[in-house]
């Protein structure tokens, strides 16, 4: 039996209910800017280990709790647990992303692919969120995610990451039907994997979409968004007695604001480019917003992030709805003290 | 005296007149994906040794002139010639991108930082544009080229391509004056730059703002498109008794376009992420655009191809004002033939 929850903001927020102040946490607000991280990776020897050890990928998550007094938790995780589980092989080379020992190549291939289990073979990833979740203790509600069905298949077929993103898209306009079926095996696959860390005990559920802003608007809906799609509706969307929401982030994917909306999700990620009030109109008022601070302001002056901190809140305007972050992850560079000046500015300026 | 103008489509369609048909080129499409190009590339020994060769540099813009029958030639050169004249010492290193030997580190550097003068230290541009336009002999008009203000500062203040512009971020949010100082200098290197293309022969010019779109709305405008207004408004409008038409691209800036377009530009570049007919609406009817096949459709089948230029055309429809082009530059490892079938899909579906 897991603990009552003692600061409900973020799901308030993301229900579009009426909050004290805006909630703010932060894309990677686990990871390498903290020296406390550096420490437990150091401990862990390699990325992979540290996301498959229950007790440190719950000590992890928590120290930007600890640090910040953040209004959520996010399960620390890669979106890669998912193609390694199916069998690809994941591995994270020094000073390199991630890799695909056997990726996608033939049609074959993708007939192989098993859907996973993810009370078997992503099993590590359900004991890290019921560890969180105990040792948040009702804290601030716990954050489980996926990467979208396109953003897996785009490193599932390029092997890793890329820039032109040449193979996957070779793939779409040459032989779209196969990538239709890897499409839809990651669709099933990331229900159950959601579903299973919703049973684990995640309170809210993001999927980020990173590389559907590299489509054209056509076929964002018919390879991306048509599978987020098939996600939501499969979704578990009570736990504990109250709403699960699910938030979409599309990197790049401003102008489909409002067809993301329509899926029926609670609440939409929105990066930098785009003003809070512009992604409003697009959105329209069935949906939360999460975002937008650019990350780079944390390399300014504490005086110059206040003022862009108050730029975000102004424009996003005094309707309820509002999740602060920041519109991608934070850098590695960034001093962590400015990540206090930022938070702190939230909790100033959006008090009622 | 150079010959008089046989094809002047290209021309005729960014002043939005009627047009027999609609005009094609194709960003860098003098380039890797062309066994002819590739030979010429391995017998300048490097790219700088190509691009300051003016005999060789006319004979890479040529061949897909003579290859594919384009309607537009562009100036085979780099968009970081401008900051190399300015001493920060330009190098390719094999299987990288572009690296400075001195990148702007400290407003020191910058004040040091002279504007070159395009009649010395780039004199090679100007051989190379004089012997393009009269080895073209009138067969279709010359595009000249430049990077914008904003692209040449990601790259000299982050000493080479980059990821997430931590280091020219942190300086526009922790020294913004800085920022605008060395943005003053490019816009008016890029100025005197374009300037004398036109001098020595270009008959169109456009301006690569490739990195304009990881810009917030607000920062895109002062630190971005101001810079490119100030160089619209210094250019050379006309040579040979005609206007010389200047086209804007920011890679990812389909929202800006109706701020583009009030900068008194000929035509806007559009990047696929944005249908044409949306691209029309936002951009209003005083320019003409240009774009916009993801260039990643070049690697499906001829047929796929043919349908996807369709779906261009038709997307902005039967109003004068497109000069056909894909939405980034062509890829590498494009199959030439391929490009032969876009190109004749638009010649064949365009034809009035």
């Amino acid at each position: 039996m897991n603990a009552p929850l003692e600061n409900d903001l973020y799901l308030r927020a993301l229900n579009r209910e009426a909050v004290e102040r805006t909630p703010v946490w932060v894309m990677r607000q686990a990871g390498r800017y903290l020296p406390e991280y550096k420490r437990v990776r150091a401990q862990a020897g390699n990325f992979m280990n540290l996301c498959s050890n229950p007790e440190l990928a719950c000590e992890v998550t928590l120290q930007p709790i600890d640090r910040f007094n953040l209004d959520a938790a996010i399960l620390f995780s890669d979106i890669l647990t998912i193609p390694d589980a199916m069998g690809l092989e994941l591995a994270f080379e020094t000073g390199e992303g991630p890799k695909f020992g056997k990726p996608i190549k033939t049609r074959a291939d993708v007939d192989a692919l098993p859907v996973p289990d993810p009370n078997d073979s992503l099993q590590y990833v359900m004991d890290a969120v019921s560890t969180i979740r105990r040792e948040l203790n009702g804290r601030v509600p716990l954050i489980g995610f996926s990467g979208s069905p396109w953003t897996l298949a785009t490193y599932m077929v390029e092997g890793g990451g890329s820039k032109d993103f040449s193979k996957v898209k070779g793939l779409l306009f040459s032989d779209p039907k196969t990538l239709h079926v890897l499409l839809e095996k990651n669709a099933q696959a990331v229900t159950h994997y959601l579903n299973a860390q919703v049973e684990a005990g995640a309170q809210a559920l993001m999927i980020f979409d990173t590389w559907g802003g590299v489509l054209s608007p056509t076929n964002y809906q018919a390879f991306s968004l048509h599978y987020m799609q098939l996600i939501v509706d499969g979704l578990t969307r009570q736990a504990d007695g109250r709403k699960v929401p699910v938030t979409l982030f599309t990197k790049n994917g401003g102008q489909w604001l409002d067809l993301m909306a329509k899926t029926g999700c609670d609440g939409l990620g929105v990066d930098w480019t785009m003003d809070l009030a512009d992604a409003r109109k697009r959105a329209g008022d069935t949906v939360a917003l999460q975002g937008n601070l650019d990350p780079s302001v944390l390399y300014g002056s504490p005086e110059s992030i206040r003022q862009e901190v108050k730029k975000v809140l102004h424009s996003y305007g005094d309707a309820p709805g509002h999740v602060f972050n920041l519109g991608h992850g934070i850098h590695q560079f960034v001093n962590p003290e400015h990540l206090t000046v930022m938070v702190e500015a939230v909790r100033e300026f959006s008090t009622k």
